[in-house]
């Protein structure tokens, strides 16, 4: 019985974002689980099982994962981007609530690049000052607390990275949290549209937020708003060191 | 000429927390750019020129390292954790400002670990619910700002992430934050101190507000403040994935 269990990052899709740490815990693995599509972008061979599952079951397969560290095998639980942003290691540790067995296991996080900071870089710095990082969906939270925490941000002068921000789902959404954010920032402050950064799908697009629109972003997409401060140069966007 | 400039995320200190875009880049580059501690991570070799330089002096190295670039020089820019997240990037394109000859070269962003996320993985998953990341610095902003940004992430119940709490030019300035966060928050309110994550000086630390003092931060210090939400299971503390 030598079972561990690390949830890992595996970045935003390009290979050369995954850390050397996450590379050689899944080539130690016995066992690597996942949402389909994170599992899908491991190599199988001879020795490794992959056990991919559907979405909005991330207890469950945490609780999996647990199981099979518990008896002995060498579990890697695969995260798109960050594990700790919006991912599987928070599912992982509610998971060993009042589970003390669970709790002594060997459980490590291994960080990854989140989506937000992989959009960040191919659009210049717009998160180069302090900021907020807010998931729209209100699968797990009401719709009244994402438009305050928004609020709050905007009228703290914050730059802004939002996750999920608009799914089939819930179509009208973002279309009001943009409505808020022209209230309180203005028509001129910018906004990023970044699809599906680091993969062959890739778009990055700068607009005010007179010009945007909620059909720019879908469930691929991380949307990034500047502060006050936050301009061009050339053809990159970017938010300066200091304070206006 | 060929010339081309990266600003690249070292990540918090651990070469397994590089990516292998960073390490491509400094192995074809001809010149490595930063300050002094972080241009020390770099394996010196022939044909690569080392630019260490000292802290505050962030505009002309990027400066120098433009004009290299614009020379036909092949450059990195070495930052720690991620570049985009108060470091280099933000001060490179500053140095782009007004200097439309250098906006047309081939610069790009690398992201990496930034400390905050490094720092969260090894305490467990304390920013698994929105969150906002503050430079307590004042050397760029005023000190009101940065109070008033806390004050709001507090109050909107946003987890948060400190860079730079606490230094020998100002050492009040972290202990009036907790002050803030205490009257808000509360004493029951969970903080990480996380020192020089993913080195051998490492050291995890999570306390209550009640708890916390100012000298439980330093300059190699990232301090992670969790929701309402924020609990311990076993020996990891996390933030879970719904809203209270």
């Amino acid at each position: 019985m030598n079972g561990w269990l690390c949830i890992a990052g595996l970045g935003p899709g390009d290979a050369a974002l995954v850390t050397p740490e996450v590379t050689a815990a899944i080539d130690a693995a016995t066992d690597v689980v996942g949402y389909i599509p994170y599992v899908a972008r491991i190599t199988p061979r001879a020795g490794l099982t992959l056990h991919p599952s559907d979405n909005r079951v991330e207890l469950d397969r945490a609780a999996a994962a647990l199981a099979m560290a518990a008896e002995g095998r060498q579990v890697v639980v695969v995260s798109s981007g960050d594990p700790g942003v919006f991912a599987m290691a928070s599912a992982v540790f509610e998971a060993l609530e009042n589970r003390p067995e669970w709790q002594q296991l060997d459980i490590r996080v291994l960080p990854g690049i989140t989506a937000m900071l992989a959009a960040a870089a191919r659009a210049g710095a717009p998160l180069g000052h302090d900021f907020c990082t807010i998931n729209l969906s209100d699968n797990l939270k009401p719709a009244s607390l994402i438009e305050a925490r928004v609020r709050a941000a905007a009228e703290a002068d914050f730059a802004m990275a939002f996750y999920n921000p608009r799914s089939a789902s819930r179509p009208d959404t973002f279309g009001r949290i943009l409505a808020l954010l022209r209230g309180i920032c203005g028509p001129d402050r910018l906004i990023t549209f970044a699809r599906a950064v680091s993969t062959p799908d890739e778009q990055i697009r700068t607009v005010t937020l007179a010009e945007a629109t909620p059909e720019m972003a879908d469930m691929r997409t991380v949307v990034l708003v500047g502060n006050a401060a936050t301009r061009r140069v050339g053809r990159f966007v970017y938010t300066p060191r200091s304070a206006v």
